[in-house]
């Protein structure tokens, strides 16, 4: 861990703080000089909303305030553009690239961003409005339009010229070649361009095999081919093939991020949101279906108990080991699932190969419930000397559930994905309830057969 | 879902088996030279072992097996590389990146790394055995020593020439700048260099401020560094402060991706490698311990209820509402400690914050605790109306372990990072057994008070 990087970050944050307190705004803005903008944004998670607006306030650059608002969480930019004149807003959109700008009228009402648009001018709101139109989580709401690219007859020459020229484009690393109806042909790196022949033409220079993808592209497979094929920037085209956009390979970590953790988060049932949402409230209200599924689950369980009534009176004992038992087939299950959502999406288990997949965990299930079996039903032996038949009952029961549990939870996800729902919603209550439920079933069914 | 890409891929292996087969090579050839060395990594996973063989076997040009070879999991490397003379291993690491070099080297035995190296030659097997030395996961091991750099008395003229001339350097959109004793001085990128006037030297057209990290620093810190500050690649420097190598931004998307899945995994309580492992025996054995601490508390448990043996012989209907309380709380505990594991690690949780953070997972606690405490208090009073206690009893039980779940699951990962542990231990079967043995204790207490 960068723990010396992220303690001085947690110092400095101290220090803000203590500044904003007495108010000392030369020393603050001293301080915030010494920070990124990333860092900036960082240490703002943390401030309390009047500390926030303080210190925002300090910062007094107009470059400066857009690199940090593009940032900031949403709820941040939300907070600090609030008490903004509309005026001001604009300012700021004009300092940043399309992909910001998005990110900054997203957090205003629809009405605020309708104001600053108008406000904006016809030339570039058009631009902003094109990029707004897009729906989120497409390539059209992660790209920028901020690139490089000429007619495929312009000369190596002419070409370099201009790059020079150009204005500050986020990524020149790539020039993108276009016929003359604006269709992406080819793609030059910079340092190709150098190394080229000045009188030759683009299409003759160019790599004309270019990866590119629709702009209606959902992101996730945007942030795939850029991991999968190690590009830098990927190019973003409309139905007509035209070029109209590129998505960084920066923006593809921020997506590939915000992917991991809505997959870890939603292995608990929750959001991502929650991580940044500040209410209670809302937080408590996101959980509530998850658990909700998890509880009738638990009350179909206790309704299960109830119809085994009989044999539990008859045998005390055998309460002791419920939760033992759904317990661990509630583990492996989903160790199973987890194990075939995760390599489902990183590609790792395929689809194809279901049969050797499923039998594998399988395999694992047996190994593991015959052990764990073994292990309990020598155990209850012990502790119960006067009913060997209940170490049977027991030692049975685990392992079947274990089994059982390992099988149903890796045939699941991957007939989610058969049918194309997310297989995530493997890992979730459905596979512990369910798996609750069947352990209950075996263990009552077993002890029914051989203990009464 | 990139749907349509990944069917096409699916619908390729199927060809391939198809192909491979009726051996039909020049088929498989023209196969094989449609795709990207990633994606023919990713057919390679799904084959057999013998259809592994007979595919590369098909694959004649050395710079497209070395390519291959660099996006195949370890091993698969090792599978193909096996039945290789050692003369040919050699040719293959010619072809590649020190990084790539890496990971072929480490698919082997220890003595035939060493066989290979020898025959590698000095200078080559020098600059390679030096990339081994790096403990794995830290930067050196990412590193690659394709990078470009002059010294700082050079003109940018000259930097320009030298940038045509160099050797196919992976990355060159930054140019770096060193001084007399090789330290990192500054950087500039291809494009600012094509701006500067030609006659000035690079100390004065670069920028000084450059992010560097050092060679032993996890690579999970770069992967931050590079992801937080957008840049492409990160110069790399020993403990003299001397430009080493260069970590890029495909391999810190790798970092990224690799630890979200190890941090997946780990809340499943397993290892990544079981994805990519083929014995399951040894699955089970990485599975073995985490499930017997779950299978201890289990234990923990049984005799837990063991000892309310009286209560429970009273009242048999207690049975029925242990999963519910127990499985609910474990829920609610697995969703604060998962968002807060998740939030460290990602930043978005500032250990600084621990009292606001605490303090709403205990909010949410409380809010989820009363609903589903009313709700199934309610539900027992329908169900058992000759006995209003049991209702009580239940409505209580769960109300309380639920909050305290969220206290203590909210606490621990806090704790944990606070001392330097790792906190996803937290979302592992501590926190789910601890859970449990606390569930059934608050329960059985409450009953033995309200209902005996």
């Amino acid at each position: 861990m960068v723990q010396e990087r992220d303690s001085r970050l947690f110092h400095i944050e101290d220090t803000i703080r203590r500044l904003l307190r007495r108010n000392a705004e030369t020393h603050l803005e001293n301080a915030f000089e010494k920070l990124h903008p990333a860092e900036t944004a960082q240490v703002f998670r943390n401030l309390e909303p009047e500390e926030l607006q303080s210190a925002f306030h300090v910062i007094q650059d107009i470059e400066r305030r857009a690199e940090i608002l593009s940032e900031c969480d949403q709820h941040i930019v939300l907070a600090l553009l609030d008490p903004m004149a509309n005026e001001e807003v604009v300012a700021l959109l004009k300092q940043i690239g399309s992909d910001d700008a998005r990110h900054l009228l997203e957090s205003l009402t629809e009405q605020r961003a309708a104001e600053v648009l108008e406000l904006l001018g016809i030339g570039e709101s058009f631009i902003i409005e094109d990029i707004m139109a897009y729906a989120p989580d497409t390539a059209g709401s992660i790209m920028t339009d901020s690139f490089v690219a000429y007619f495929d007859e312009t000369t190596v020459e002419e070409a370099v010229a201009e790059v020079r020229k150009a204005n500050e484009a986020e990524y020149v690393f790539y020039v993108y070649v276009l016929d003359e109806e604006r269709r992406l042909r080819g793609v030059i790196s910079l340092r190709q361009l150098l190394l080229a022949e000045p009188d030759k033409r683009l299409s003759e220079v160019m790599t004309a095999h270019v990866w590119s993808v629709n702009v209606h592209a959902d992101q996730e497979d945007v942030a795939r081919l850029v991991s999968r094929y190690n590009i830098l920037a990927i190019p973003v085209v409309d139905d007509s093939s035209n070029l109209i956009g590129i998505v960084t390979v920066d923006d593809v970590i921020d997506v590939l991020r915000d992917e991991a953790t809505e997959d870890i988060l939603k292995m608990a049932g929750t959001h991502a949101e929650e991580i940044t949402n500040l209410s209670v409230g809302r937080m408590a209200w996101v959980r509530f279906p998850w658990l909700f599924v998890s509880w009738l689950g638990g009350i179909g369980a206790a309704w299960l108990i109830g119809s085994f009534r009989e044999e539990l009176s008859k045998v005390i004992a055998l309460a002791a080991f419920m939760p033992v038992i759904i317990g661990m087939a509630g583990n492996v299950g989903t160790q199973s699932a987890t194990i075939i959502v995760r390599g489902l999406a990183t590609g790792r288990v395929s689809p194809n190969a279901w049969l050797r997949v499923v039998s594998k965990q399988l395999g694992a299930g047996v190994i593991l419930g015959a052990a764990y079996g073994v292990l309990l039903g020598i155990l209850t032996l012990f502790q119960f000397q006067s009913m060997a038949m209940l170490g049977l009952v027991v030692a049975l029961s685990i392992a079947a559930s274990m089994i059982l549990a390992a099988l149903l939870s890796s045939i699941l996800p991957l007939l989610l994905h058969r049918f194309r729902f997310d297989p995530a919603v493997a890992t979730g209550p459905l596979v512990t309830t369910g798996v609750d439920i069947i352990g209950i079933l075996v263990y009552f069914s077993i002890a029914r057969f051989l203990l009464l």
